[in-house]
C-alpha cells in the first residue's frame, strides 16, 4: 500500500507514500535533471527545505529555491511572476525540474508555474499536508483571481507525487480537519467503506495509527486517480470531485482566503450538499453520522450561520462548473452515486435558510 | 487553395483564407457558443471590431469585447489579468468562446488567456496581419517576461483560424516586411519553390496580386502545419521554425519590444544564421538572393551594426531552445534541410563581428 499509479491519456506517474521520502526524491525522478528549482513557502522552508535540497544535490546538479509567503494569498499573479523570475535567473531550461514542496497552495502555484514556464516543464509534487493528498494528484494547477478561486490555471500532470508521511504529524489540528474533509469526500463519492471507517473513529486525528493514516490517504487518492483516469480534463465525471466545493469556494471567497481553511469550507459545503441532495432526490443520506463526525472533530459548522445566502450566491454564480448561466452542483443520490445537476437559486436559498436555522 | 487542415495529436482544425470572412465567423465555428469575448487592440478595434461583433451576434448569444493597447508591450501580466477580469465580468464559462482579433500580439495574449481561463476554453484566431499567418497556427501562445520574450505561455490549439485577406492590404510597409520574413523562413526551411517565388519578385508587397498573396500565405502555413503535426510540443522538428529567432529575439529584447518588428528582427536573424550555417557546414547557401531580397524590401540590415554582441549574447543564453547551458541554434545544411545544433559562443561572436563589418 505504498505506491499507486495514476494514468491519464497523456502520461502516467506514481504516487508514493513513504516516511522520509523527502530526503530521497532523486531516486524517484523519471530522469536526471541538471537544473532544479524548489518552490516552497516560508513555514515549510524552515522545516524541510534543507532535507529536500541536500537530497537533490549532486555533481553537475544545480538546486535553487524560491520561497513565497505561506497562505492562500500567495496564489497570486505577483508570486506567480516572482517564481518565473526565479526560474529565469536560475537559468532553468525546458529540461529542468520544479519541485513543489508544501501544501495545496504551493502545489497549485508551483504547478502552474511549471505548466507555463517556457510553455511547460516537468515538476514533482512533494505534499506536506493532508489536504495536499487531494490537490497534488490529477494535474489541476491554478492561481486565484480577485473574483474567484483557481480561475487562472491549467491541467499539467506532475512526473511524480512523493508523499512524506513524516511531515503530517506536526500539522496543527485545523490542517488535519482541512485535509480529512477531502478524504471523507472521496469516501462519500465512491468508497462507502472508507466513509464508514472515518466516521466510526472518535480518537483525535493526530493519534491515528500511522498505518491507518496511510491507508486512508491511499484510499482517498485511489478514488481520485480512478476518476482522473476516466476524465482528465473535467468534461464529465471529474466534476464529481467538486462535491461540497460550490458553497465551499463561496465561503472561502467571502471570508477572505485564509480565514477558514479550504477543507473546512468544503466540509460545510458537503453538509449543505447532503441536505440539498435529500431534498432533490427525496433520499436518505447519512447526515447523522456526517454531522456527528463534523462535531467530533470540531469543524466550524456554526460559521455557516454567519453568511447571508445573498452574499454567497454571487460567488456560486461564478463557479467553473456552471453552464449557460445556471448554477450546477454535485449532489448525491446515495453514497457512491454522485450527479452534477443544475439547481435553481430559489431552492438553494430555501435549503440554506432551513439548514442554518437548524444548524 | 482556401482551406488547409491542421492536425495535432489532440485536435484538428481548419485554416481558412477568405476575403470578408471576418463578417461570417459564425459559419466556421465547430459549435454554437452562448457567450463570446472578442479580444483585440485599439487599432484593430477601430477597423474591424464592429464587423466581427455584429457577425457573431444572434438570439441568445452575448458578445462582449476587451480592447488592449496595440503593440508588443500588451503581452504583459497586466493585460493578461485584465482580459481574465473581462471574461469573469462577462460571465464566460467553460463552454464559452474567445475570439483573438488582431496580429500576433493579440493571438498570443488572447490565446494564453483562453488556455488558462478556468483551465482552458475554446478560442478562434482571426489574424489581421501577414505575420499572424505564422503565429496563429500551431497553438503556441504566451506573454512576455521582462527577462525574455514568450517565457510565460502554453500550447493551446485554436478551434479555427479565419484569415481575412481583406485586412492585409491596408497594412503599413513595416508590417508587410515583418510578415514576409516568416513566409521566406518557411520557404528556406522546407519549400525551395516558395523561397524562389519570393526572391524573384521585385514589385512592392502591396502591389502583389491577391491570388499570389493567398498562395504565398497558404504555402507558408502548409510548411508550418506539417511541422506542427509531427511535433506539436516542440520536442524535435518544431524547433526548426525558430530559424532566425535566436538572434531575432535578442535584437527585439535589446531594442525594447516595438522598436523593430518581430519579423524584421527575424529577417536579420536569418541573415546571421545563413552566414553561420555556411561557416559550420562549409556549404553554399543562397545568401546573395536573400541579401538582395532584404535590400529590395528595405529590411533594416544596417541596424545589425548597432548592437554589440556582448549585449546580445546574454539574451541568447536565455533562449528556450537551449539545454544544459549551451546556446542552440537552427542552421541550414542547405535550403530545405535545417538542423538544431549547439553553437559555441566564440563562434557566434566571431561570425557576428565578421558579418557586421561586412554588412
Amino acid at each position: 500500500m505504498n505506491t499507486l499509479r495514476v494514468d491519464t491519456n497523456e502520461t502516467s506517474y506514481e504516487v508514493q507514500f513513504q516516511s522520509g521520502i523527502r530526503k530521497r526524491i532523486k531516486e524517484f525522478l523519471p530522469r536526471a535533471y541538471s537544473n532544479i528549482l524548489i518552490v516552497t513557502d516560508d513555514v515549510v522552508a524552515k522545516l524541510y527545505l534543507d532535507d529536500v535540497q541536500s537530497g537533490l544535490e549532486g555533481e553537475g546538479v544545480q538546486v535553487a529555491s524560491c520561497v513565497v509567503p505561506s497562505g492562500e494569498s500567495s496564489k497570486s499573479m505577483e508570486q506567480f511572476y516572482r517564481c518565473h523570475t526565479a526560474a529565469l535567473e536560475e537559468n532553468l531550461d525546458r529540461k529542468s525540474l520544479l519541485v513543489a514542496l508544501g501544501g495545496g497552495m504551493i502545489g497549485d502555484l508551483a504547478g502552474f508555474v511549471a505548466s507555463t514556464y517556457m510553455r511547460g516543464i516537468d515538476y514533482v509534487q512533494v505534499p506536506t499536508t493532508i489536504l495536499a493528498h487531494d490537490s497534488s494528484v490529477g494535474g489541476k494547477v491554478a492561481i486565484n483571481h480577485e473574483q474567484g478561486k483557481n480561475m487562472i490555471g491549467a491541467f499539467h500532470q506532475p512526473v511524480a507525487v512523493l508523499y512524506d508521511t513524516d511531515t503530517l504529524w506536526s500539522l496543527p489540528e485545523q490542517e488535519w480537519r482541512s485535509g480529512m474533509a477531502e478524504v471523507i469526500k472521496h469516501g462519500l463519492l465512491a468508497d462507502g467503506q472508507l466513509y464508514e471507517q472515518l466516521v466510526t473513529h472518535q480518537t483525535p486525528f493526530q493519534s491515528f495509527d500511522g498505518h491507518l493514516l496511510t491507508h486512508l490517504l491511499y484510499r482517498g487518492v485511489a478514488v481520485k486517480s480512478k476518476i482522473v483516469k476516466e476524465d482528465e480534463r473535467e468534461n464529465g465525471v471529474r466534476s464529481y470531485l467538486n462535491l461540497g466545493h460550490t458553497l465551499g469556494h463561496a465561503i472561502e471567497g467571502e471570508a477572505g482566503y485564509g480565514e477558514i481553511t479550504h477543507g473546512e469550507a468544503v466540509a460545510l459545503g458537503i453538509y449543505f450538499a447532503l441536505h440539498l441532495s435529500e431534498r432533490v432526490y427525496g433520499s436518505k443520506l447519512p447526515l447523522d453520522s456526517y454531522t456527528n463526525w463534523l462535531h467530533t472533530y470540531n469543524y466550524p459548522l456554526h460559521k455557516l450561520k454567519e453568511y447571508s445566502i445573498d452574499v454567497l450566491l454571487p460567488w456560486m454564480r461564478r463557479d467553473k462548473k456552471n453552464e449557460h448561466g445556471s448554477i450546477r452542483m454535485v449532489l448525491l443520490k446515495e453514497v457512491g452515486e454522485p450527479a452534477l445537476v443544475p439547481v435553481e437559486e430559489d431552492l438553494i436559498r430555501e435549503v440554506f435558510l432551513q439548514v442554518t436555522e437548524q444548524g
